[in-house]
Formats: structure tokens, C-alpha cells, sequence
């Protein structure tokens, strides 16, 4: 037996906090892209950094989606979030100053010198729990 | 030190076939959307199976974008495939047959009776190699 259940709000958020791996996915041209990011939670925005490039180019000012998703021993969960992205690289005033003080773990290699921030205004989460008699997978 | 490596298409592809979770993004409305879907690949067709939604809604006929992610013990890689999806489930012919024939392991419950191939037309991938003796993370 296999169950869906809707995370709250609350759960959605929670989920954002304690992760700092996700996806960004904006559009480029008419297409679709989704490019990974390592960020942390300022508030309700999702703040990461990035060099000059596709990501710095194309996100800012646009409605872009946010996605993590994990596995659990019963199950995987996902949280979407949905907002406007802004570059936050040169923009004044103490809490801008405060959110590029976060330090934000970084995989890729380069000068990751630009701040973008997501300030989300959508968010939604599921769970897939598995029942422990239940067969992974099948046809 | 650590270093960005752009992967080959065959390393883009075997990641792909070795891996079964990955991210669809599509736009509804002008909005990107980003979710989680079980698959396989099947020659250079990503294929999943959905439940009547979002999902089924709006991602066939439309150009999408797949994302696989995942850490390894010094890094972390990624790859990213474009191209058109295509609703399968009443295509006509032997390899739509063949390929409703493949079993895909499911996590969501529910009737997952329409099948989706995304037909793969542009992919690109990259590693970030981290030296042992380098911090994880940082400011």
C-alpha cells in the first residue's frame, strides 16, 4: 500500500530550511531549463550565487520554479516552490546587505560574485509514504 | 581545489540509464513547473508513466527539460536533456508496444496508465570534482 499525502505550508518551508541542494528551472527562449543550485532560506526567499553565465543571464526579473525532493526509508517527499527571481548582487540597504553576508555552501568551482534571490509566492509539497509489506517498484 | 568538468554524451547517457528519479520542467502558462517522475530510458526516449493531471495536462507536445542529479563521494554531477514530449499510451505500433511494455518503477500511488516519452534532442551534463583536500562548503 502506497500513500500520497499534501505537505503543508509549514512542512514545505521546513523542508526548504533543512536542505541546500535544489533545482532552478526558468525559461530560455520558449524551452525549458533546469540547472542545480546550492542555496539556503533568507526569510521566504531562496538565495544562491552564481558566476556570469546562463543562470546569471536568464533568471533574474522572471517567474522561475524551485524544486527539491529527497527519499526516505518509506518513502520520497518533494517541495516546488514558484516566485520571482531577482538579482540581489548590487541592491542597497541592510537587508540586502545582510543576505549576502549568508554564507552559502558552493560546489562548483569559479567566482560565484552574484546573489540571486527567489522571493516565493507559490509553494506545494507531497509525500509518498510506502506501507513496509509493500514491493518497490513493479510493472 | 575544485574542478568543473562538462561531460561527453555518452556520459550523459549512462547516466541516464543508470538512473530512474529524475525532474521534468515544463511551462504552464508562462510559468516554469518543476516535478519529480520515476523513469527509464528507452533508446534516446525518456519514459515515464503518469495519472490524468498536470502533468499529462500539459507536458505532451511541448518541448520540456529532464534533470538528474546526485553526489558522489568527491563531488557532484548533473545532466540536463531537452527535447519534445509525446503522450504514448494509445500510439500504434511495435515500439510503442514495446515500450508500454517496459516496467517502471512507481513511487506515487494511483493509476499511472498514460505513458509519456520525452524524445531526447539536446543533452549536456557536468561533474564537480572536489580534491581531498579541499573544504566542503565555506563562505
Amino acid at each position: 500500500m502506497t500513500t500520497l499525502t499534501q505537505l503543508d505550508d509549514d512542512e514545505c518551508w521546513e523542508l526548504l530550511r533543512g536542505n541546500h541542494t535544489g533545482r532552478v528551472a526558468f525559461v530560455s527562449g520558449d524551452r525549458p531549463v533546469i540547472l542545480p543550485v546550492n542555496y539556503v532560506l533568507d526569510g521566504e526567499s531562496i538565495v544562491f550565487r552564481t558566476a556570469p553565465g546562463q543562470k546569471l543571464a536568464e533568471i533574474p526579473m522572471r517567474h522561475v520554479a524551485f524544486e527539491i525532493d529527497g527519499t526516505t526509508a518509506d518513502g520520497a517527499w518533494s517541495v516546488l516552490a514558484q516566485g520571482q527571481a531577482r538579482e540581489m548582487t548590487n541592491a542597497v540597504g541592510e537587508a540586502s546587505e545582510a543576505l549576502r553576508a549568508i554564507p552559502i555552501p558552493i560546489q562548483a568551482p569559479g567566482d560565484k560574485d552574484h546573489w540571486i534571490a527567489i522571493k516565493v509566492s507559490h509553494i506545494t509539497g507531497r509525500r509518498v509514504h510506502r506501507e513496509a509489506t509493500d514491493e518497490v517498484g513493479g510493472t
